[in-house]
């Protein structure tokens, strides 16, 4: 018998032949969704429980196997897909669905890793509250991926990252024992944080099996308003003047360039634009907890104000629902006009609010530079200085030339990132695809203190070895272009 | 030259001889502000800046000598006293009172650890901005002692835990090297959270010297109501029809048992109660962001819900500025009364809020069992279901008797904590008085994870030695009562 075959019978016997999967039936595990990196490996294994997760990752240790864990497979950086050796197994948290409790009174739910954020969004509603997390991929993402990824999203102006929402954790270490973090409190103060330790460290100090998250009122009426703005400037000083006007009601702030906005219209001709092109957009979403009459009124004010300041040339106020949904549906469909338009290069960053506008004058000039009549499709939550900022070809240069560019124009975006004090991931993670890049612009001294932190939690390197920090020699996956 | 002579030199020569105290100099830094602990040590240095500290640092280490830092020496847990060997060095951290930036674009500020909280709340507010951490130590405590003990205060419930209001970190790492983690931005998904590892770490991984910190716009008016209750369960019934009626207004909710109230009457005659008294009480603050009569109004309507709904027995809203700080200064007078009747048993606990009513009742039964007579003087957080649970002898009982007792009402306290998935720390920290408890409660499992993280960050164990964790043998502070 073959150690790997011993393996496979042993975790056959843990968790039952159904659940370890090899060949086809594990293929889908092995290439992210957005078939960028394919990797291999020897079994993908669903166990059912935390209690399985623990024999799983037991065994895998006796075995010497490095195990990758993967959520619902939608990470935007190539943390959940394995390498190209074959050595590891991939261990789907998808069977752990349940949501152990919800707690109205306390205002948390215990939720387990493998819950579809969607469901989750939806238990909270039908018990009267709100789980705030929200994101593109909520109806195929997991819980334990948003919190090992430390997702982000639209409502973290006002709600914070997935960090910010999870009270407590439950949490398999390399050792296959668990550690039952699972506290709904607000305030404790006994010893080392090992919550937030665990949360953004995709899967590679222990693997997230459940959480104990925050909730919150659900609001009594949500407001929705498009308005146009000369520049990014003036942007960023109407954001400031929102979060005056509405405090903490001030639910979304997010910037679209007009070029991006006329491209969703140029695809999608069923979507049209409320108002005429301007240079930027901005999308606010207010919550009110009083009244929809209460919400629009409040609304009209701020941004009657910012007319006559003439910070804002133009606004549309949502009616209703189904019109607030429409404005929301052209700010959704940036990423998917810009598919339709051709690969093209994608970053998630965050500068300080104070930088920002400086930032995107500087880098599109670098840029254009670089690569002449290249098109910025620039859009994001400007209220957590987070911009999507895309480049996608001139219309002169083939596809093939312009993606033969990438890591130059990388290197542009990510160095003048850094110059304005920014994060060349603000919330995608690391995992194999900037790997490479956080050792450019980390401190050797931050890097040898995580190294410190990955080698006295995980000694023997099994936990999604090559993500985040550089791995023992293994091969990464393979890259497949953008 | 002796060991300590020649440290005592080299410290002289980095920072100068004013600022390398001994004998009676450094005696006032050898006691907190209790007076509870009192430790020894070979010197008190006050380095100056943050290349002085890690210059400090770096000779400490070069020496083997064990450092204590120190911020404003208001810590409720003796994390900041030296042991009684007198082998360490208490590093003060009072010198560094720079407010390095304001970024009112941005929403943030960067200060140095010295900062007393005053000040910051004060500098911010110039600014027309809000730094809402807000405890009653706020005049002489320090930014890097809350951050180290990752204080809570009475706005946690809106605004988090000094944790929540921290975007970035320098620190000095044991071998005098320094972290520079100052980022401003509200999504940074590079990497484990180094920044929350430090925060609550009470100085045992590395010496906070600085903090970005989160701002937020002024509130346009804040409105005060103290509310009479009839029980323990309908505070948290009237917690949660606030948080859904003010949804994110809601800046405070402090419970007081009709007991506390009448304490401080009684001590401090100048003080009134605008009320009848009754079992229980709540102090709620809401702060509006669209105007005076806004608030108020709002008071009104979610209030007199209340009333109808039985759930509250009287109300008093503060009708200008005046009378709410009177309200608040109730809720302040609290611990005063309370040392004025007598030394007390105090707890800083936290449960879930759907079990606060549950644990009053229960641990009050188990502690009237105990010490038949004993006064319960509760009070605390109820919007973060953190208690101030604390006990004073009954009229009869002596205050020695009474005290003897001390360690017997721990145990029923924090054991009744911990069957309803409480904290036994919930703003105060672990230090040393709450050492060896740790022990009891925590698993052995997140004690080791926690020992492997010290381990890890601090493998020579010179950081703050037997806080938090159970250090190398040396002796504890001597304790002198509480």
């Amino acid at each position: 018998m073959t150690s790997s075959t011993s393996l496979l019978q042993a975790l056959t016997d843990r968790i039952g032949a159904d659940h370890v999967l090899t060949g086809d039936a594990a293929a889908p595990y092995l290439t992210d969704w957005r078939q960028r990196y394919t990797g291999a490996a020897q079994a993908v294994v669903r166990p059912g429980s935390t209690q399985e997760v623990a024999a799983v990752m037991a065994c895998c240790a006796q075995h010497g196997v490095p195990v990758v864990p993967q959520g619902g497979n939608t990470g935007l950086a190539g943390a959940a897909t394995p390498d190209a050796s074959g050595k590891a197994v991939v261990i789907s948290l998808q069977r752990l669905q349940q949501i152990r409790a919800i707690d109205t009174d306390n205002d948390t739910m215990t939720v387990e890793a493998g819950c579809i954020l969607q469901n989750v969004q939806q238990a909270a509603r039908n018990a009267d509250r709100l789980f705030p997390l929200s994101l593109a991929s909520e109806g195929s993402c997991t819980v334990g991926g948003n919190l090992a990824t430390n997702a982000g999203g639209t409502q973290v102006l006002r709600y914070g990252n997935t960090r910010e929402l999870a009270l407590g954790l439950e949490v398999v270490t390399p050792d296959g024992e668990i550690w039952d973090g699972l506290r709904g409190l607000r305030k404790d103060n006994t010893g080392y944080d090992l919550r937030d330790l665990y949360i953004g460290s995709e899967g590679t100090l222990g693997i997230i099996t459940a959480a104990t998250l925050r909730l919150y009122p659900l609001p009594v009426a949500v407001c929705t308003a498009l308005v146009a703005l000369r520049s990014m400037d003036d942007a960023v000083a109407l954001l400031a003047r929102s979060r005056a006007g509405f405090g903490a009601s001030l639910t979304g702030f997010e910037v679209m360039s007009g070029v991006s906005l006329e491209l969703v219209v140029r695809m999608f001709p069923q979507q049209s634009l409320p108002l005429p092109t301007s240079p930027w957009f901005a999308l606010l979403e207010v919550s009110d907890s009083e009244s929809e009459a209460h919400g629009r009124e409040r609304f009209e004010t701020v941004l009657e104000g910012a007319l006559e300041a003439d910070l804002v040339q133009d606004v549309v106020i949502a009616a209703n629902i189904a019109q607030g949904r429409a404005l929301w549906h052209l700010r959704e469909s940036i990423s998917l006009a810009q598919s339709a338009e051709g690969k093209n290069i994608k970053h998630d960053i965050s500068v300080p609010i104070s930088k920002i506008a400086q930032y995107v004058r500087t880098t599109d000039a670098l840029l254009q530079d670089l690569i002449p009549g290249a098109r910025n499709i620039t859009f994001g939550h400007l209220g957590d200085g987070n911009l999507h900022y895309n480049l996608t070809r001139p219309e002169t240069m083939t596809e093939p030339d312009f993606l033969a560019r990438q890591y130059d124009v990388y290197r542009v975006v990510h160095d003048s990132v850094h110059a304005h004090q920014g994060s060349i991931s603000a919330e995608h993670g690391i995992g194999q695809l900037k790997r490479d890049e956080l050792l450019r612009y980390k401190s050797p001294l931050e890097m040898a203190l995580m190294r410190r932190i990955k080698d006295a939690l995980d000694p023997k390197g099994l936990m999604n070895p090559g993500k985040v920090l550089v791995g023992t020699g293994d091969g990464d996956s393979a890259v497949t272009g953008d």
